[in-house]
């Protein structure tokens, strides 16, 4: 069987790409982050769909938060998650920017992809119903593949291993159709950046209102528990 | 002042690298890694290197060695590290290569350096006198950097940061002597892959016999204590 690395949130797109990988026969090694989320809900997550999909081994990683401090996102941040933006017009990279986010996540990949032999990664990078990150756009999968092909023993011994980002033209709505044809039961995932004490999701931070349109759009009820 | 982060080992190379930002003016913010090496002490030698040269912060940063296992310096391994190899006529890359080990270490400059608000990091790799590791050499940094300029905040709002490699195309002999006319007390660094246990280098591995050729081609005293 192939083998897939997956970057594996506990969120919709990246449990959706999961789905994708487990519907082309990949066997799946999972690598979650832990960096002092405001969400450890997140991680259960990962856990459910990494256990749905039978991954031969899910590993968390444990990232130490105090490189991340400036993001509205890290538990070390004053900064408070921004509520009801409106995430198609705003332009400005908002403050739950993670510092080289992706970069790390991708790095952590490709490492583990060497060493348990698999060729092939996948993210759930997505560049168009999302916050404007720069490490979500096509062109930094294709500056990341480049320097993965050159700074790994893989890569220059022309046996490389290639990054899979199968929902980065995708909206949200189509990407919650494919998760649903592949079977995928959402109520697993959790999107939130700032739930409730309870677990239930706020509904106003960008990834809740992405999430909201994406259902809408869909057509499908969203399983989510909202807490407003 | 500016601010620079600084990839800092407890080898040779980064602590002359330290060397270099200091006496550029630079304050300086440090981070290290713990790997599962089989070698410690090369940390004990990175915080003394911090506080020589008043590191601002000086981070270490555990890295789950699951993810690396592969490779003879993990300390999961079940692997030696390979012996008296000529390290200038062998072309494999040696079992010592840690899978994107420096795609990695530069992933977390990144950052940090956006955290603390630096636009310079700088680290010690050398395509030289080297194991011959994909992620040491120009070409690598080349595609680093430009990965990072499209994958960051700080990158795509033109506001760059910079990586220096001042080292990258040195001999060991001319490290040595910049180190020295910088004032470095190299008796602080360490360098062996595989000490004994009281912390004698073994003189055997590429590391040792890099540093053992350096400081006999620049005609200085090697102050290691060497087990054998």
């Amino acid at each position: 069987m192939k083998k897939a690395v997956i970057l594996l949130s506990g969120g919709l797109d990246s449990a959706t790409v999961a789905a994708i990988a487990a519907s082309q026969d990949y066997s799946l090694y999972a690598l979650s982050f832990e960096y002092g989320q405001k969400h450890n809900i997140e991680l259960e997550a990962a856990k459910k769909i990494a256990e749905l999909y039978k991954a031969v081994e899910h590993v968390v990683i444990p990232l130490n938060p105090i490189v991340f401090r400036s993001s509205s996102l890290s538990s070390l941040s004053g900064t408070l998650v921004p509520k009801d933006r409106n995430v198609e017009s705003e332009e400005n990279i908002p403050t739950t920017y993670v510092p080289a986010r992706n970069i790390l996540f991708l790095s952590y990949a490709l490492s583990f992809a060497e060493t348990v032999g698999s060729r092939d990664i996948f993210i759930g990078v997505n560049a168009l119903d999302y916050s404007g990150y720069p490490d979500c756009r096509p062109e930094f999968i294709d500056a990341f593949q480049r320097m993965a092909d050159i700074g790994t023993k893989t890569g220059v011994e022309n046996d490389r291993i290639l990054i899979h980002a199968p929902l980065i033209k995708m909206s949200k709505s189509e990407i919650i159709r494919k998760g649903i044809s592949l079977g995928l039961d959402y109520s697993l995932t959790h999107s939130c950046y700032d739930p409730a004490e309870d677990g239930g999701a706020c509904g106003r931070c960008d990834s809740c209102l992405l999430r909201i349109k994406g259902f809408k759009e869909a057509g499908v009820k969203d399983p989510t528990r909202y807490a407003n």
